[in-house]
């Protein structure tokens, strides 16, 4: 596809004006201020449209999009005990597939190209992620409450079976992630054998990290560290990893972070909503820690959608530090984009620049809204919502276009969403 | 018009799937189950769609909105200073209604009905308003620095005349409220002239308050009194009155708003850029203080939209407080409706109800960021956005349908808008 005459963000997070950007199989192939004399087929008028690089969300639970609206207004141990283990208690492949199809769908519509998924039912997630053309790295979450070794662990069985299965399968849209869930649902004999195993094994960590005060604090009365410490001595950090939330986090855990070249997957919207309170991002941009985002799941947010989390992490920090010239929309545009490609491990991925994968979406930004155009940057990060998003592709394959879906029959989703969310209410209720 | 088999969010904010609402000249006139036998002339087909109240926004600065984007990551002083009063300088009636209108546009499609600005240039404000039909509380805000009677200061005049020749025209539509723009922008002599002359007067008073720290602190310094209890001795709030902001106000001055039934029009986004920080909704709304919702303007937000306000109001608390079950969804959609209205003094505004206005804003709920349905008002506040409005009605009239717009001819606005901030970016450049 030849994007001609469209405004573009170059791969220094710069605006560019009136560029051509072509698109050869899975690659970007040309950038340019003059038209390419390849022939790159389809042409997309860029007029009024700006080409951005995909967003990556660094951290999801995808097929939880069934829960939306059903755990609400409830504190965090009542919401997971009374609400969502016993609807989780129900779900299968099948279930979480519909459930993951319909995240893919809200993902690309709001020009969403990448996740990192943590969740169980990998047969029935990945399936969704293959049907629907996306692109993932998911992981199988581990917990442990005893000392059984590793490689007997059921649950490490799984997430070892993904990696064997799925692992750069898809033209390596599929990537599969190693998960310890967190430090307080592991054993630190578990912490400790996760981190000599995944060693030098080329995959990436994802766990969730200090989203609570009192998991933190805990965690500090028991081992007398925190958990980043805890991970850092059991050698985990010695592989590439994401730390989900990292809302507690303390200047020696910052200093760990940029150390190990880690990376934080901030979760504004859920850390809001849970009461977790909110992630000192200004620190650690200061500190050079690379910076991710993420939505978390739609249980908790209660959506998918870079554009709110992206407004609420510019924001945040000028509130809650009382400065409003920190933390800038171009930085906060790199972490959701390169931030979560470089979290991923897919270093080719997340800028527009020749040679990059052709992970793109295009903004219209013809919207009462987003006038006058002043600043085009500043009104994508500050004004811009998921509606304004007009197409998205994933290694070079347009998925949504205008309000449709290629790979996606978005009204089977809905009917079989709607459908699954009654039996699994219904079975709730009658203690099935 | 006539809704038909609509969910409708009912006078006490609950949900009623399979209503029927019928509108009559500017009132609703019907709300049942079954089919009203009466003819209501137009039928809107409400599958899959919600009926709202209209938004009211309680606090914005329309011409404004030709800044968006304009002045940037600074802090206050040098916003306001190097980049705002400059251009502002350079605004005169004609260019104000260009980017009045253009506010108008951006809030009739995100379902705004009813909004109060704060502002100058009342005649190019008020003449965009008439020109699209819209509703607005405007007031000429009040400045001083000497102790000038109250009826010979040129701003008062103003305020005075716009009150005389604008209040309670086209059909109530246009209400004019008065404004001190904040305590530490007048005298003492004008803050307690207008607590005299504004008693009795059957007006609104609307004024920046306790917006920054060193407002506030200042204010204590001087007086020591809070700018609350200032208003309060100065007789300000014997009279219907809103205060922005609010951010920095304290126990004593949440037991004077309660007992004046005074109004906090809150503004969490520009409150979070500006680095004010945030306003503690959570202890207003357990005294029972009317809460109303504002975006402040769009040079500090940067938009007009109903949906993030919400969001970031029903989020915030929970996050700051460390809370997952503070504040819900149905105490700031009211804030957002009807709590704006009354804060209006329209008392016949804000709720689906018969005999009150026809103010109403349609939500599309078929869409895949709004699946699957367990709980219709959590999703709304939660999940939706200003682009899944797809009619606003003000006094029942449609303005927004289907994103055309019936009184504004946005292509022109549009256009004028981007020349007019080209010419004053050119004259500030110029020091014309």
């Amino acid at each position: 596809m030849l994007f001609k005459n469209i405004t573009v963000l170059d791969e220094n997070f710069d605006i560019q004006k009136n560029m051509y950007v072509g698109t050869k199989e899975d690659k970007i192939a040309y950038i340019g201020k003059t038209e390419p004399k390849e022939d790159f087929g389809d042409v997309f008028d860029g007029t009024n449209k700006v080409l951005l690089p995909g967003f990556v969300n660094a951290h999801t639970h995808s097929p939880m999009t069934l829960l939306r609206g059903y755990a609400e207004n409830l504190p965090l141990s009542r919401w997971l005990n009374e609400k969502v283990f016993p609807f989780e208690d129900r779900l299968n492949c099948d279930r979480a597939y519909y459930g993951t199809a319909l995240s893919i769908a809200e993902m690309l519509s709001s020009g969403t190209t990448s996740f990192s998924d943590m969740y169980f039912f990998q047969d029935g997630v990945l399936r969704a992620v293959k049907d629907a053309h996306a692109k993932t790295n998911f992981s199988r979450s581990i917990v442990s409450f005893d000392d059984t070794p590793f490689l007997s662990d059921e649950r490490v069985k799984e997430a070892l079976e993904a990696v064997e299965k799925y692992h750069n399968t898809e033209n390596g849209k599929i990537k599969i992630d190693m998960c310890l869930h967190a430090e307080y649902t592991n054993t630190y004999s578990m912490i400790k054998q996760f981190g000599e195993y995944t060693r030098g094994k080329g995959l990436v960590n994802h766990i969730h990290v200090s989203e609570t005060k009192s998991e933190h604090e805990e965690c500090k009365k028991k081992y007398g560290k925190t958990p980043t410490e805890l991970f850092y001595e059991a050698g985990v950090l010695d592989t590439p990893t994401v730390f989900a939330h990292c809302v507690w986090i303390e200047d020696c855990d910052r200093e760990i972070l940029k150390e190990k070249g880690a990376t934080v997957a901030h979760c504004p919207a859920s850390n809001l909503k849970l009461g977790s309170g909110v992630c000192d991002i200004y620190s650690l941009l200061k500190m050079g820690v690379n910076l991710a985002i993420g939505t978390d799941s739609a249980a908790s947010n209660n959506g998918l959608d870079s554009f709110r989390e992206m407004y609420l992490a510019v924001l945040l920090p000028k509130g809650v530090n009382g400065q409003a010239d920190i933390v800038s929309p171009k930085e906060i545009i790199k972490a959701a984009t390169y931030g979560g490609a470089a979290a991923q491990c897919r270093f080719d991925t997340g800028i527009i620049k020749e040679g990059f994968k052709a992970d793109l979406c295009v903004i219209d930004t013809d919207k009462p809204s987003l006038y006058p155009d002043f600043d085009i940057l500043n009104n994508i990060v500050y004004s811009a919502e998921k509606s304004d998003v007009v197409l998205t592709m994933v290694d070079g394959e347009v998925l949504y276009n205008n309000g449709v879906f290629t790979s996606i029959d978005i009204e089977r989703i809905g009917f079989e969403v709607n459908k699954i969310v009654k039996e699994v209410v219904s079975e709730v209720q009658n203690g099935n």
